[in-house]
């Protein structure tokens, strides 16, 4: 059986180095809360509110180290509240998605585009992809047990040395299975 | 192909007689703001606030005609704003489910249970179960198409001939699918 360990996303935000200091300041520094299950991410201590045209989250975890842009990852859930309309879309992958308005202690930005809805996928390291046989960018069906069993598709494989075997749905899809972060899931086909 | 149609139940409340007294007051009728799929039912333009623990929403839809008891239906991302842990339930079956305070232009309500997550199910008026093979209880796997696809497990058929044609789920399952209202889902098994 090829299993996996699902991780649960909830909303959270990658800076720009720019956007880090526009929103915290000259010298600002994001500082570690905890590690995340790929190696060398973690979520900072640091937060920011996002406003959208209908709503607003007062506290959005930013997670470290900085990006080269800055990016948004909702729940299509959060989305309505926010009042945006950002695809699905698979990290880095912005050009033409939503934008927001970000604020942080020390200033605002509004990006033009960077809010997305992350694409579930599964983090593989090389070793893990070769022992169950699983190319980069293949599309898979991955089952979720329990009284909301469900069987999704269309999770993308991501296969690097730099990656931990962990597959990142968001808040509505292991809602929507019943599922939290530690859960084993199965892929299928 | 078993083709139904997919209705998404955001947030609603259905409420008992006593209940609909005291939160509107003597003689407190609900009115008719647009009729649901099934026949006879219908979203009414009444709405109560709901205050949880950790938070409220404010207006929340009460669906008509009046029920033999109070029952509060969310979705999971809703019982984690509000602070209350629901379980996954027909309707109707409120036995030790999560309890709610209820406030309405003329008073306030706090229900001991009554609070649910609707488990995802589907209307079938008995021709439709006759058609496709499908009899009263059946656990059913449905599939949902396009770029979040995926297949519910663990869907409840539900027959009636006072029912007409119709898979309902909870937002979650919706935004986990990339689904709305109208779309067409497939029965698989």
């Amino acid at each position: 059986m090829r299993t996996v360990p699902v991780g649960v996303s909830a909303r959270h935000i990658h800076l720009s180095p720019e956007d880090l200091v526009l929103l915290f300041g000259e010298c600002a520094a994001l500082t570690e809360f905890k590690p995340l299950s790929q190696p060398g991410q973690y979520a900072a201590n640091e937060t920011v509110e996002v406003i959208g045209p209908k709503g607003s989250f007062p506290k959005v975890r930013i997670l470290g180290p900085v990006r080269r842009r800055t990016q948004l990852e909702v729940s299509r859930t959060d989305a309505f509240a926010l009042g945006v309309n950002p695809p699905v879309r698979e990290s880095g992958n912005i050009a033409g998605s939503a934008g927001i308005v970000i604020k942080g202690p020390a200033g605002e930005v509004k990006i033009e585009e960077g809010v997305i809805v992350a694409a579930r996928h599964i983090h593989f390291h090389t070793n893990d992809a070769e022992r169950y046989g699983i190319t980069d960018k293949q599309r898979l069906s991955v089952r979720l047990h329990g009284e909301r069993g469900l069987v999704l598709d269309q999770v993308i494989a991501r296969v690097s040395p730099d990656y931990a075997l962990d597959m990142h749905i968001d808040t509505d899809e292991a809602n929507a299975a019943g599922a939290k972060t530690g859960d084993q899931a199965e892929i299928i086909g």
